[in-house]
């Protein structure tokens, strides 16, 4: 087996090197002091970071390094996509052991640039180091946007009506069945998948911000109600989330029914599931719904379920008569540990 | 003493939030799921990144979470400018153990915001996460440069001369009085200081830029030879470095005949100085240093220092008859470990 350190750093940089495709993207890509790219007239540079940790957010007896390559990229691109912009590029910093196998790095790069190609996304370099320990990788991803079409977490007013896209919960059951449960992991594969390859929904993000007019939006990655909260605080508003409206899917039902668990907690706690939550007036919302089921309607599903509220009545799930239900989750790194939570 | 788990990650945002001085160069600062921001029409978007590891790049028990903090930001910045362009944002990522003092963050922030503000720099966020042990830090660095002035690595040709400036060798020094010889940091300030508080070149990389016409540029993080090494590979080139030209500092050159070592080494293999190579035409040449002694005269120091070959020379060091004189050393993180080295 061969370890990092018998091939170096610039080997391994070297070797990185030849893997990432070029495109035309980029005016300079790897190899310099910095990338150099460029976005059309009055579009804005969108730019996000997602720092990805070994035994925190992945380990590597349960996922492979193509998989944890994939989800590196793929959390950059959600978010691109969450401010309704186009994603374009991305750099990786990793720090690794001088122990890792190189294999490892190797299979990383595989699963990133997997990812990245069928966004096209280029992989413009980024930063190696060694780690005392673990594995670290700092993804961050650019991308572009005219500012007219930005979508942000601060625009949502009362009375706004509040989407969610997909069907938010299936990331965690499928972490936790990779974790507690090996041995269902084929027959809700669907879950399984959903944690292990997500898919951004820049499409889709990219059509709701043109087609507009959008209050907020926000990519589903600390959990739906996290998430929501977080549109609350930005916005200055309050949201009334009802239960009964909130979207399931069938393979989640099957697998609450078959471990006893309340699918709600998946839907509302869950995160990583990269769906979108946005609002809009309620006056477009209808045309919004029309032309969703025109262009997706067969492949995603969009929900309407629940009501931006004033900030004095706070975030509120509710039940079908209206009624508070109680609630708890979404995902804080430094409060709560729950062994190998998808970050 | 509070620590990060005691406020959890959204407390740590929030709290990193506050410190963060806005400015009116970005559309959307920290907070969102991604930042915004624009550049001039026909700029090209420059970026770059540089993770830092806790026991490979500083330790707390050496440096200050405020020295730390300032490094981490004006290693990026030194990357933009020896790209010719101008620094304006830049993004955090962090990993810290739940058990961190929330001090150290507040100093490492109180750092960066400081480096950050002296060139008019806006930290726009970034990511955190809980990591197993150390501490990891992954300065991403974005600026713009008009795509006609782009300073590369790869465009030195034949004949060039080669030319440094400042007198590099001093934070290697700086590093090795603070590791090994602690009683000697007060008599060698300059050399501490350059460790711990270096100053990116970014006005005198733009000057040189804009001035041109350049050959090549690159600053000096993994030391003299090895970056004029980077430049030679990435241009298909070799170069002929002269013993007898190198700058040096006279502080470097006191500590040496003190402690008995020879100051070509620091010079040659000692990184993180952020003093530039470059590379220009003999034409131009005589022009470049009058326009530069009329700038920068005083204040930073411009040197010959040798001359672009045919890449069949490859990369020599030579005396001052012209002989060449063996030299080891550069950076690599993998291969060699010298304890506590600046990345």
């Amino acid at each position: 087996m061969k370890r990092v350190r018998d091939i170096g750093e610039f080997g391994l940089i070297e070797r990185i090197a030849r893997k990432l495709p070029r495109s035309e993207r980029s005016i300079i890509g790897m190899g310099d002091d910095a990338a150099a790219v460029m976005v059309p007239t009055d579009n804005s540079v969108l730019v996000t970071t997602d720092m990805i940790v070994e035994d925190v957010h992945f380990t590597r007896k349960i996922s492979t390094p193509q998989q944890v390559g994939w989800r590196c990229v793929a959390a950059g691109i959600s978010d691109i996509a969450a401010m309704g912009g186009i994603p374009w590029w991305a750099l990786v910093s990793l720090a690794i052991p001088e122990d890792c196998d190189v294999a490892w790095v190797d299979g990383l790069y595989d699963g990133m640039i997997d990812m990245a190609s069928r966004y096209s996304v280029e992989i413009l370099g980024g930063d190696t180091s060694r780690s005392k320990d673990k594995i670290y990788i700092d993804a961050v991803t650019l991308g572009q946007a005219p500012i007219w079409s930005l979508a942000t977490r601060s625009l949502a007013r009362p009375d706004e009506m509040v989407y969610v896209t997909g069907e938010p919960g299936r990331s965690a059951a499928g972490l936790e069945i990779l974790t507690s449960r090996p041995s269902l992991a084929e027959r809700f594969k669907p879950l399984v998948e959903a944690h292990l390859r997500p898919l951004p929904a820049v499409r889709e993000a990219h059509f709701l911000a043109e087609t507009g007019p959008l209050g907020a939006m926000i990519d589903i990655s600390d959990g739906l109600m996290q998430d929501m909260r977080h549109i609350c605080r930005l916005s200055g508003v309050g949201a009334r989330i009802e239960a009964d409206r909130l979207p399931i899917c069938d393979t989640l039902r099957d697998y609450c029914d078959q471990v006893g668990k309340n699918q709600l907690d998946y839907v509302l706690a869950g995160g990583e599931d990269y769906d979108l939550i946005f609002t809009c007036e309620e006056d477009s919302a209808h045309k919004l719904e029309k032309l969703w089921a025109k262009r997706f309607g067969n492949r995603l599903r969009l929900t309407h379920i629940g009501t931006v509220t004033e900030p004095s009545h706070g975030l509120k799930l509710v039940d079908a008569h209206g009624k508070e239900v109680p609630f708890t989750g979404g995902h804080d790194h430094f409060l709560k540990k729950r062994g190998h939570r998808p970050g």
